[in-house]
This record gives C-alpha cells, sequence and structure tokens, in this order.
C-alpha cells in the first residue's frame, strides 16, 4: 500500500487522485484543501480517501503532490518540513519548474528529494467539477529530477505516474521553462492582447461569437494563477515575446510592401509545422468513419438512434452534435471503428427518418 | 419558385445549398464549380438541383451567389456580365467587402445589383464534405450593400438568407472590415507567427499537443486563401498589427519591471472582455445540466446508455465524448433538458455499471 499526499484538490489534484485510485494499485490517497467544498466534492467522486491536516498527510505518506498555485509553495514546504522523513519524495504540477526547483533546494532539508512536475493537460471546467480520470491520457507529462536524486526514486515515481496514461519525459528546468514560454506563456499574452485589441466594442464582440471566441478560450482563465506563472518565467519570457514581436513586425513589413511570397512563405512554413504537432485522440477506440446525420428534434432521437445501432451489433465509438437549430434538429456525427458497419448504418437511420452519409 | 445559382461549391457554398433547399421555401439551386467531385457530391448531397454553366446558371437566376476565392471574381463578374438581366442581384461570402463592394461597382452593369456578403461560420473539415444545414445557425451574417439599392430588393435578399438560421447586420463595408481585422485577420496572423516562433523544433511540437495545438488550429487553413484576404485587407491590417505590437511591448516592459499591477490589469481586461463574447449553443435544446459519467469500453456501451435513458423517457440533448483509454473506457458528457431528470438518470446509469455524477 502506498501512501500519497495530495495538497489542492483543483482540476489536477482532483484528476491524479482519480486516476491513480481507479487503477488497480493499492494506495491511500489523503488530501488537502483550504476550501472546505472541494475537500467534500474530492471525497464524494473518490479522488480521495480521506481529508488531512498537512502534519498528519506528510508525516504519513511516501509521496506529497503539490496541486496548489505556485504562491503557495513556500509556505507549504515550511509547513511541510518538520514532519518529512529520510526519502519523502516531493513534487508538484506547477506551470514553471525552475523557480519551484529553486525553492526545493532551498527548503527541503537533504534527506528528501524534490522532482519537479508538470502534466500537459486542462478543461474547459476549472477546480474539483472539472476533474476526470482519463484527464492525463496520452498528455506528456514532464519530470525535472535534481542530478543527484536515485534511479529507485525515479523509477518509483514514474512508474505511479504512467498509470494516469500520460506520457512521462525527463527534462531539465531550464529546457522546459524555454518551451512552455513558446507553447503556453506567450500563447496566453497573445490571447490576452487580442482580446484588449477589440477594446470591448459591442459590436465587434458581438461579430466574436464564432472562431474568436474559441481561439482566445485561455484569456478567460484564473487570472491571479497566469500572474504568477507568467511573473515566475519572466527570464524566459522577454527574449521569446521580443522574437514574437520581431516575427509580427516581418508580417507588417510584408504586408506594406506587398510582398505576395514572404506572406506565401510565413503562412505555408506556420501551416506545414502545425501539420507535425501530434493530436491527441478523444473516442473510445479508433475510428475508421464518421457518419453525418440530420436528426429532427423529437424527444429521445439520441437514444432511439443509439439503440437502433446497437440492435444490430453496429458499435458507436465516438458521437457528437456538430450544429443544432432549437425545435428543429441538427447534424450530428458518429464515429464507428469499422468501415463495413457504415453503410449498414445510414441504411438503418434512413429508416427511422434520419438523413445520413458516410464522410 | 425561386432560382438560385451558386457559384463555388465548397464548404460555403455547399451549406448554403442544403439550408436553402431543405426549408418549405421553394427554391431551385443551379451551381457550378470546377471541380467535378464537387459538384457529383453536391447534388448527391442535395446541396444543388442541377449543375449549371455560367452562362445558363446566370440566365435562369435571379441571385446569384459568388462562394469561390475572392481571387475569382475579376474573372466570374467578367464572364457573368454577357447575362445579367435587369434586376438581377448578385451577393457573395467573402471575408473581406471594400475590395469586393470596388468591384463589382467596377464591373456590375448599372441595372444589376451588386450586395456584399460575409457569413461568420466556419468548420474545421474545408470543402463540400464540410457542409452543414445547420453551419449558419446563429451565426452573424454581414451584408453591406451600396446607397442606392430599393428596399424591396434587400427585404427579398435578407428573408431568404435568414432560413440559414444566421442574424443578418446590415453594415459598410468600411466598418466590416475593420472588425474583421480585428476578430479574424489579426488573430491568424498571430496564430502563424505562434506556430512559427516554435522554428518547428521536435521537443516543442511534441509538447504543444494539447493547447497549443487548439488555439493555432486556423494556421493549417488553406494558405493561398488566406493570402488573399489579407492582401485585400491590407488598408486595414497595417494600424491593427501597429497597435497589437505596441500591446505586447506594453506586455514585455510590465514583465521587465516586475509590474504586477499592471499585468494583473491586462489580464483582468482581458478576461472581462472575453466573456461578454455572446457563445453559440450546440445542443439540441438548451441543457440545464450536465451529467458526467465514467464509462467502460465495451462494445455498444453508448448505444446501451441510449436505449436505457430513452425507454425512461429521458431526453438527451447534447452528447459528447471528453476522454477515452483505449481498451479501458472514457468519459462522457450528456446535457439533459430537465434538471429533475438527472438524478433518476444517474440512478440508471449506475444500474448498469457506470459510474455517474451530476456535475
Amino acid at each position: 500500500m502506498q501512501n500519497i499526499f495530495v495538497i489542492g484538490l483543483g482540476l489536477i489534484g482532483g484528476s491524479l487522485g482519480l486516476a491513480l485510485k481507479q487503477s488497480e494499485r493499492a494506495v491511500r490517497i489523503l488530501g488537502h484543501d483550504t476550501d472546505k467544498t472541494a475537500i467534500a466534492r474530492a471525497l464524494a467522486m473518490g479522488a480521495i480517501d480521506e481529508e488531512a491536516p498537512i502534519h498528519k498527510g506528510v508525516t504519513e505518506s511516501d509521496l506529497i503532490i503539490l496541486c496548489s498555485p505556485i504562491s503557495t509553495y513556500v509556505s507549504l514546504l515550511l509547513a511541510m518540513r518538520p514532519y518529512l522523513r529520510p526519502g519523502s519524495v516531493i513534487t508538484d504540477i506547477g506551470s514553471t519548474k525552475q523557480a519551484v526547483m529553486n525553492m526545493f533546494e532551498e527548503l527541503l532539508p537533504d534527506f528528501a528529494w524534490g522532482i519537479g512536475g508538470h502534466p500537459m493537460a486542462g478543461s474547459e471546467i476549472q477546480g474539483i467539477n472539472g476533474a476526470d480520470r482519463y484527464l492525463f491520457e496520452n498528455a506528456v507529462y514532464i519530470l525535472t529530477p535534481p542530478a543527484d536524486v536515485p534511479e529507485e526514486v525515479m523509477t518509483g515515481l514514474t512508474g505511479l505516474l504512467e498509470i494516469t496514461g500520460a506520457r512521462i519525459k525527463i527534462m531539465s528546468p531550464d529546457r522546459h521553462d524555454e518551451i512552455v514560454a513558446t507553447i503556453s506563456h506567450i500563447p496566453h499574452i497573445a490571447a490576452a492582447s487580442l482580446v484588449n485589441l477589440t477594446t470591448g466594442d459591442n459590436e465587434t464582440l458581438m461579430m466574436a461569437a464564432g472562431g474568436f471566441r474559441d481561439i482566445t478560450r485561455i484569456a478567460s482563465s484564473n487570472s491571479g494563477l497566469w500572474e504568477d506563472i507568467l511573473l515566475s518565467n519572466r527570464g524566459k519570457l522577454e527574449g521569446k515575446l521580443a522574437h514574437f514581436i520581431t516575427l509580427l513586425q516581418e508580417f507588417k513589413q510584408a504586408l506594406a510592401e506587398e510582398d505576395v511570397e514572404l506572406i506565401r512563405e510565413k503562412l505555408e512554413n506556420a501551416r506545414n509545422i502545425r501539420n507535425r504537432i501530434p493530436g491527441i485522440r478523444k473516442g473510445l477506440l479508433p475510428n475508421f468513419c464518421d457518419i453525418i446525420c440530420i436528426v429532427p428534434d423529437r424527444p429521445g432521437i439520441i437514444g432511439e438512434i443509439g439503440a437502433l445501432l446497437g440492435s444490430r451489433g453496429i458499435n458507436i465509438v465516438d458521437i457528437e452534435i456538430l450544429r443544432a437549430r432549437e425545435g428543429d434538429g441538427g447534424t450530428m456525427r458518429l464515429g464507428l471503428p469499422l468501415l463495413e458497419d457504415a453503410h449498414q448504418a445510414v441504411k438503418l437511420l434512413r429508416s427511422i427518418d434520419v438523413k445520413a452519409w458516410v464522410r
């Protein structure tokens, strides 16, 4: 039985608890949060086994995972310190790693191991209500161990975290911070600045309901949390931001000069690079074909479709409502794992007045 | 019976055809495309009634909709010109409007009306395969009529386009171009530049699989099309790009000076503005509560859930697989219109071994 102490029961802490509890591994999870509602919810979901104050959680656990904002780490580490024992392992889930490794170095006793961590997964739903056993599935999970950490400690931690379905990668804190500056922090600053560029004008916002709303989603994140993140990665951000501004100035220059070749080159370069970013699959199984169907808006239609295909042994592995009109109907996408089922499914759907075709 | 000629059977042309054909209004849709596969697909889907060459389509129609790239307009307008008749109405779906209105002014005879149009809707699936009857539902659809167009012409066009479910807004081409510069074109340049900032480094792209991939999705769009769009809105873009660069420089300065107050102000301002952008609803009906369930990966589970809830008269109005692990299971969201159904649904789901709770 391994005892784990999760401090901070939000989206990440809750999801880690759910993933670890629901595996076959024997773990006991103690949880702590300053918010009593979060604790109650975590207990009800089965993300933690019991609530514990800091001294109890630290005393009774082999592994402590900090899942609260980075700004809380110093006081937590000071509070934890008297109860740590030789070989205690502390990890975290913060978005920057050099600043965290410096805190570990400074505040942890020599006999305990502080190993930085950063699971690169998120959700639109913040807090414990967004917690999901599968949140980390196929996500990259960075660990930044200090040079002197024993191999068996790393093997133990890696083996445990792999239960979540994440792909563990070892990296230096410096390299981590450089990469997240590029793929997370600069995009955040860009999204906030794009939103601010609208100046909040009503007519502009009315027209922004489609794509603009999607691409600036991160600008609605918790601003206090992001203020912390950006400041703690200040060193890397200044250079990256300067580089980003240079790229925009080059674009501006190309537009001013009507340099079609350069504009095309920049757009095509971006397109080629982006198409190399690996995607994360969502359906229950790889789906080999999609069926699009136009469903009438009648009560129980989704259940009806599921039952009809299920009765013929056709397995739906992905399902999504694409668009709809109230009182009229909508378009739905069904993912099927077998191509040979698709044409039969289309026929069956048409028999209940659902217009359908294989995409 | 109204005759409509759609030139360019891609995502927008195909979706317009589907939406207009499937209403109760009697319309006959003629279609044209240089790609024979697109024509065959549009006919098979019921997006058009018949294929027509330019001279036939123009001669036989009351309304002509240009749904091809803006760079094709000049040659199309020249080809159409001999066949236009008094009162012919020409509209388009291009992303910039001043340049298009200038072409209409210059190339259309005085007895025909050129009215710029821009439906603000899109899809991840490009071309006719992405065509969707409900694509425009609740989307903003801008029209930029010239000053002298008769009111009955505008009423006719507006009434027809409202069939698509879009919300029609009249605007000057100049104002339109200014707004789309802010909410569409600058975000496109920003997304391409964010992707280029990665320099295509493999390790960086591996870590970009999550959020970064989503927010830079537009950088994978057709670069030829976007080259056209950006150049045709060059006038507005230079000023907006300069303003965007200034906002980023202010951010950089605030980071350099560790000006926590200013960083917070910028992030909170963005958050407040973004939260004012209206959302577009996707489910079949407004859903008042979400149920989250962890489903085992067994064949037919989605059908089983649909059938079970359907058999008790519980109407599912939205459904989405959030995350999954192959061979293990996944997390699904069900949207229900009635709160009183939610607790019964949770009980029913638990009876078939599906862990579920009301979010």
